[in-house]
């Protein structure tokens, strides 16, 4: 049986797109003699859907559409993800469910039991869990049918009370097929390459496996479908972070599973896969959204360059604005370095000082203010109106507005909300301010890129004279591993003072994290790269005041 | 047996502070002779929690609380609810649990079976559902205890395929009592009674329900615990939007529910539980922050001159700081009402011109917006000097900008971001512009204090001149109800055509809806007061194409 693993790119409720490239595949793959296609789970509406769920008319568009997408095998068969009804007065009003569509029709259809409800997920929100196991037949070829988390359980602490596999596989299936949209995080592919192969070794059964690629806002899905055999060998593998689609021969009496295509050698330090996610991220954001260009404001430092130089690699230079935005305390060499880096990458750049709105506000302020000592507040006034001139720019000429803040920043609330927290999409708000340096090294790996100043001078928001970042918070060695502790391990301050950091310290940096979610609230999506991602991953009481 | 309802108002993660509320409660209590005081569900950490349960050390503080509240459980027994952690190696690590306290000692845990996932609930994701059921004894008294959600299963279309009560009945116990977490929305009391009453009828036994009061941000809890007997009839009842305690003999031979108080009228026009809702969120915002002043953007239009009223009653008329800020297109009307309603309210008020900050930051954009005609860039830039403002003043003197935004012009996407859509706390993001007009209204009820003339005026953002809301969205009777059936009953474009609005119109509308999430996902928390408010209730894709 030769079967086709169509890892594309989907649009959440653009049923037409969707419908479209999945015919469009099927129409390809019959002409390479496949006999069954497998796209992703949720395929046919996209994933995740969200609470466009709620919408009857939306599933109703769901329903016409894979009668549409069935209308087209003939000849071939195809497996899509989309929700269906569940007919049954109790539970949930909805099966998030893979469809086998064959002969014009719809065969078969499995429902999903494990539904994934942590971090990102919210499956439960919307679907019943499967209760009902049984496998599906395609040309004699007998398949255990599953979506994505269904076979995630196979772990020491397991969050189910039960495998479906366990009893699917008292069926005697021959092949396994599990559709998935599973995100990527820097560490996601050998775990998931870990679960695919317990399995296979485990039920002793071949294994396709098929995931979508493209990013959905915050969410990068890097595909990296495959085929895994009974000895746990990957045999077969698409592309990560784009459309691909492989073919695989299966014999059912030797199990084996061949590829048409060799299985590629992919880059595998958590800094290039960071990079290549951010880029597909902010490509298919503009894509998705209907926008082409980017404007962001570069300051001389690590951050912006790093969201520039991503931002051009995304869209192409000729996409990406740079503004330029000094003020009395931006230093010389921090205009230098950021012209430098615009002239290297070919942007368009301007300056545009920030002087005359900062001084004529702070005037208005004046009155008020009377002559209370320079503080916070007209630090504050800074960076709001480099975002007034960004968002003038944006909304004049219909550009999207880059955030360029990181992690670190985003954590202990050092940035200005309405100032530098603005922007349609973060860049690195997901990226620790240490691994933005390891990005800035790897952008540079081939030739100079981001001048080396912007890389080795110290952090500082040039927001007062002679500031520095370090002279408010901790080195960000330290912090950063602070951080990563409290927020993706969920460490405790008697963990973290166990671990030898110093007592005041992780207090401190705590109290900042847990006191500025508020904050983080009014952020802008942030590309996801990490276990454990500010925004709708991390859910936490604004008014609350545990360590705090 | 005599059994105290105590509702109170907890603070998420603050176990010093509700270990001694609850201790001082029982205490109290005990002095007029109860032999039980319940408390609502997770009254030890505080509802909701979110991912603060995902923190062992937030747990284990937990245990430690529960411990030295049933170390003050002598002659007296209390019901607390915390987490407690689920010994089963399968599952999530967590039950949502009823702990009953008495003899200085846990005595008994019950677990809550059914996790509302949906809305603004998430708690399958942190608790494995109860799957065994056992009353527990108090004084020979048999319990059928209960979590919220658990006895909201007696519906025609029910969400979960089990009812709790359903085993627990077989038990025969004498009475069931149900601890809550249950929050506002204008239809959420009448649904609640119905609820319990159902339970009581259907199963024949007598229930006392134990509601908390307070807002923990956005989420508005009204309280309104109460006795309710075998027949459905509320024998005894806290007051709505308060802490309060009420005590009720129980003589389990009768199972009569006797109230030491009695059973008080409560207002119940919905505009009328909107406005008390919203002081309580406004005041429980600022509490629970640690703040006490307010500031906000007076403008002479409707949307202020609500939320103003609603801040000088929550937080005292001196908390409040108006701030009028014309520009060259505020016409003398909206300034004088401004001024006047401020001075009726006896609040501090300022004006601030906005002429200086916008042509300085106009000026500076001028060589690159060159002579392209006005349009949303130049509107967009006064709201957003507007908002540099009133931040400076907030950061300079410790207010926090109260969001003045109607649930009208949110869901359309009608305001500046980073501009008149800023704030800590969104007032009116939930509640319809048509409904602003009843809160008015409302409270002009005794005598005028929002000038008639804000009230009949048409609606004006005035950023450009003569402008009009009507010039760029349908009437807000129409648009209201489109909204509202979209929003709050998820209807199609043919469900809205059927009911005979134009479809040209409902297209636009709708459109407009789906196309600003981007916006709204950077507002700050609304007060919620319906049955679907923007936030963490209604979680919708940004990049999708769902009628968009």
């Amino acid at each position: 049986m030769r079967i086709a693993l169509a890892q594309l790119n989907y649009i959440i409720g653009d049923f037409e797109l969707n419908t479209g490239k999945i015919i469009q595949t099927i129409e390809s793959c019959r002409q390479k003699g496949a006999d069954l296609v497998v796209f992703a789970e949720l395929s046919v509406c996209g994933y995740p859907p969200r609470d466009f769920l709620e919408f009857n008319d939306f599933i109703d568009k769901s329903y016409a559409a894979v009668q549409t997408i069935a209308s087209h095998c003939h000849g071939i068969a195809a497996i899509v993800g989309a929700p269906s009804r569940n007919p049954d007065a109790k539970g949930k009003n909805l099966f998030n469910s893979a469809w086998l569509l064959a002969e014009g029709k719809i065969q078969a259809l499995a429902h999903k039991a494990l539904l994934p409800t942590y971090d990102i997920f919210d499956e439960y929100r919307y679907f019943e869990p499967n209760r009902r196991f049984e496998c599906v037949s395609l040309k004699g070829v007998k398949i255990a049918l599953t979506i994505c988390e269904d076979i995630w359980n196979l772990v020491p602490d397991p969050l189910y009370i039960s495998n479906p596999m366990d009893v699917l596989a008292l069926q005697s299936p021959d092949i396994m097929i599990n559709i998935a949209a599973s995100p990527f995080n820097y560490d996601q592919q050998q775990t998931r390459l870990g679960i695919l192969r317990a399995n296979t070794v485990q039920y002793k059964i071949p294994l396709i496996y098929v995931n979508q690629a493209g990013a959905q806002t915050e969410l990068l899905f890097d595909g990296n479908s495959c085929a895994v055999d009974i000895a746990g060998n990957i045999t077969g593998h698409c592309r990560a972070f784009t459309e691909d689609t492989v073919i695989i021969d299966f014999d059912p009496s030797s199990r084996s599973l061949v590829s048409d295509t060799p299985v590629a050698t992919r880059s595998t330090s958590k800094i290039a896969l960071i990079h290549d996610a951010l880029v597909m991220g902010i490509r298919d954001y503009f894509t998705k959204m209907g926008f082409k260009k980017a404007i962001l404001g570069l300051s001389g430092g690590i951050d912006s360059a790093v969201t520039l130089a991503l931002a051009a690699e995304a869209l192409g230079k000729e996409n990406v604005y740079a503004v330029l935005l000094p003020s009395e305390f931006s230093s010389d060499h921090s205009i230098n370095d950021a012209v430098a880096l615009a002239q290297n990458l070919g942007c368009i750049y301007d300056t545009i000082s920030i002087k005359d709105g900062y001084t004529s506000i702070l005037g208005s302020l004046q009155p008020y203010f009377n002559n209370l000592p320079f503080n916070v507040a007209e630090e504050n006034i800074q960076a709001r109106v480099r975002a007034i001139i960004l968002m003038g720019l944006a909304n004049k000429f219909g550009y999207i507005l880059l955030n360029t803040s990181n992690k670190s920043e985003a954590a202990v609330g050092y940035g200005t909300l309405y100032g530098d927290m603005c922007g349609g999409i973060s860049v690195l708000g997901d990226v620790y301010k240490t691994d933005v340096y390891g990005l800035a090294n790897y952008i540079n790996r081939e030739h100079e890129i981001i001048p080396v100043n912007s890389i080795v001078k110290p952090p500082s928001a040039e927001l007062r004279p002679g500031q520095k970042d370090s002279d408010s918070l901790p080195d960000y060695e330290i912090l950063d591993q602070i951080l990563y502790n409290y927020i993706e391990l969920r460490q405790s301050p008697s963990d973290l003072v166990a671990a030898d950091f110093d007592e005041a310290t992780v207090k401190r940096v705590l109290r900042m994290v847990n006191m500025n979610e508020w904050k983080r609230h009014q952020t802008p999506p942030i590309l996801r790269v990490s276990p454990k991602a500010f925004g709708q991953g991390r859910r936490m009481p604004i008014v609350g005041r545990y360590l705090a």
